[in-house]
């Protein structure tokens, strides 16, 4: 693509801000929240919002894909006529959006998204409806530019079950290997390490997502008449997870760290260099009256490189205000572990499973279920893809990028390196304090605008 | 009071047993939910109800009295016109019922009263109209075969709020002492240890109801990004617990049981003489695979004389299905432990928030909060309101009655202790299996009866 061409899809982008950002706010009200039933219509709505947009450009092809797995539609669209042996770059992104409450915290509603102080806010502003359309508008910009032809070849294929589990896109490039045949996979929904700082993330945790029941009494009890003879299932739930973490934040199940492939000497001196004050991170982004997890590891090594356990929430019982005096027949923990390279889930959760039912307390019976799991993840930097990015995040930030990893978990890169063969390019214009899943979740606009910029150059430049 | 009016008090109660129980069926027909604001009026409804009976039978001073607290009213009624120097007893009782939720699970509906198997099958058949109504019933009967008069003095009060506190009768017994001046408090709450065996209850254990927050995060941060970094109040709240309470049960709060006093020789050994098969308790009543507690205490030591500490729900995070990766701001946990005679709650939850305070985990901020609290009870049995009531049961059961005490909490019996230096008399009808606050509650109309001329006979024992 000549120079020339480049330059007016960029100036096409420039001149059409106000616009992509209003298309991404009218994209933004479909409350597309994945997990909620009473939102399934909202869901379909967002995939046929993206895909109306898809034809409207250029793109073809474009339809929704229903999976086997019988959950949200998959949003597919391909435009394959680039000249010469240009490659094929797969752009996947995901609609669908996290759960909105606490409704209470926000500071404008959830799906009403407010512009302040150069920020968009709303749910999904960042993850991932707005970095998912910074594809969308690279494309059109460049089909704008070029007489309605694109550098290279691509295909768009957008899912809408990111956030609970993605098992229909796992089914889908599971089972149609030659359709979505490609070079390159494109992923935007990660972050910049700081402002102004292009960033490629280049490897990622992994995750086993488990529930550990536990039963006692055949049902809910009053504590005053049994307690002291009946179990209690929250003390059971209790001790096994105290049992599973120490207090220095080391996890207690046997063999966990038998496998951990620890970051390259030049990885981590390259880590070390990056601009992350300690002290900053704890008092701006976390808030509490001290960082935790294992000692000997700074933070970048605890939340990157290092595996750990987390709980999410603990469901059973009595949650309402006030008092009830009840001894629950069952309560539940929904416990997490992030993996790092080297372990594999399968064999941590069995792991994990033989431990937990190795210290279930007398007078309990405990289920451990996997609810489910994805493959830790690193990527090669060494590749004309990462060169490219490079030069066009290089030509619209004035600045090197950096390379991180990512502490959470995107399954799919796992399946398309695993099913296809397919590199990941990770490229993303998020801010560490985008508030992902929580409330006020913004994304910074110039890094919206920014992003359409580089991802029109790295288009141009890996068609080249 | 001469022995024929006696007997003609009980043949008049046998006569009117029929209507005794569609009167009884009229009140329960009135879902006075005392926790639900759409049954106020129900609530109240229910009060006039029993205020107009009591009327009708010939009490005095008949009227709803509205306490300071604002909640459902009290009834009260007196009769203080006995010869010589009886004693006053006040009969105390509540006409509010609990939620009849989970409304499946009833075989009738919870608010239409069924006979089945000899059995009255409602929400409030046993807890605590009924009881309650044996007491009016009693009142009925004597006042019918002895000329419009009783053998003793006699105060009615009876509130609406038990199932929700009792706030409102705690505030009225602590500003109305000369109102309520009294030799007893006459309680039908509680139940008898088998079908056939007269039973009194003569100790209570007491209650401190806590909630511990553990704030970890300023907000809800993604265990992706933060997991290994960020401090998780789940795990933290999970540490707390384990060293609460040790994989046996017993408590681990520094000076929990110094004070704990032990039941004497004898009642330990009157319990040891008692009908009961823990292996069928643990079956038919529990139903877990194994009971807990204390080792070297019987089941009935431990839920009566011991005292012991159970978590009845952790609210926080996430609860809903499937999977949410959230590292919550905070976490609580419902903690309530219940307490013997010898251990003073203020002391306890002292030594409790002392201890937990001691324990916090690095990086959490932790506040203790109390909810509320009752006193363990334990009354004499050596005294003649006991005696005129083992002999009045005898009578009717035609066999000795034995002394038990309950594991829950009546509040009430601290306050008529502490407020009005009035000894309490428990005695229940109730059947161990009657479905206390659970769907199918029950009360066994022979109890019912048998309960009614037991109160005939007391009165007129503890005038004569």
């Amino acid at each position: 693509m000549e120079q020339q061409k480049i330059e007016a899809a960029v100036e096409f982008a420039r001149g059409n801000r106000q616009r992509f950002v209003d298309e991404l706010k009218a994209l933004i009200r479909i409350p597309s929240v994945s997990t909620l039933p009473e939102h399934t219509g909202d869901v379909r709505r967002a995939a046929e919002f993206i895909a109306s947009e898809l034809r409207r450009i250029g793109m073809e092809n474009v339809r929704l894909i229903e999976t086997a797995t019988g959950g949200h539609p998959l949003v597919y669209g391909d435009w394959l006529h680039a000249e010469g042996n240009a490659p094929t770059v797969l752009c996947y992104g995901h609609y669908d959006v996290q759960p909105a409450e606490p409704l209470e915290e926000w500071i404008t509603p959830p799906f009403e998204p407010a512009e302040r102080d150069g920020n968009l806010y709303a749910r999904g502003a960042v993850d991932d409806k707005g970095q998912m359309w910074m594809h969308v508008k690279a494309l059109e910009s460049l089909f704008a530019a070029n007489e309605g032809r694109l550098p290279l070849n691509i295909r768009v294929l957008i899912e809408g079950e990111e956030e609970v589990g993605g098992e229909g896109i796992a089914w889908f490039v599971q089972n149609h290997h030659d359709q979505l045949r490609s070079d390159l996979a494109l992923i935007s929904d990660t972050e910049m390490f700081a402002p102004d700082l292009p960033t490629l993330c280049v490897g990622l945790r992994g995750m086993i997502y488990t529930e550990i029941e536990v039963r006692g009494a055949r049902i809910d009890l009053h504590s005053g008449m049994y307690g002291g003879a009946a179990p209690n299932p929250f003390v059971a739930l209790a001790q096994i997870i105290a049992k599973l973490k120490d207090e220095n934040g080391r996890v207690q199940i046997p063999g966990f760290y038998d496998k951990v492939a620890a970051p390259s000497e030049d990885e981590l001196k390259a880590w070390k260099a990056l601009p992350f004050d300690e002290e900053h991170y704890r008092q701006t982004e976390v808030g509490s009256p001290e960082l935790t997890g294992e000692p000997g590891y700074s933070v970048l090594e605890r939340t990157w490189a290092r595996p750990t356990l987390d709980v999410h929430g603990m469901p059973g019982g009595f949650i309402g205000a006030g008092a009830k005096t009840v001894i629950p027949a069952k309560a539940t923990a929904k416990i997490s572990m992030r993996l790092v390279p080297g372990q594999v889930p399968s064999e941590i959760f069995e792991q994990y499973k033989s431990f937990v039912e190795s210290i279930v307390p007398r007078g309990v019976e405990v289920t451990v279920r996997l609810i489910h799991s994805a493959e830790p993840i690193v990527v090669s930097t060494d590749n004309r893809f990462v060169k490219a990015s490079v030069e066009a995040m290089h030509q619209v930030f004035g600045t090197d990028t950096v390379f991180v990893r990512g502490g959470g978990s995107i399954p799919i890169v796992g399946d398309f390196i695993r099913e296809l063969g397919l590199p990941t390019l990770m490229m993303g214009f998020g801010l560490p304090d985008d508030n992902l899943h929580a409330p006020n979740e913004k994304f910074h606009l110039a890094n919206f605008h920014r992003g359409i910029e580089s991802i029109i150059r790295f288009f141009a430049a890996a068609g080249a």
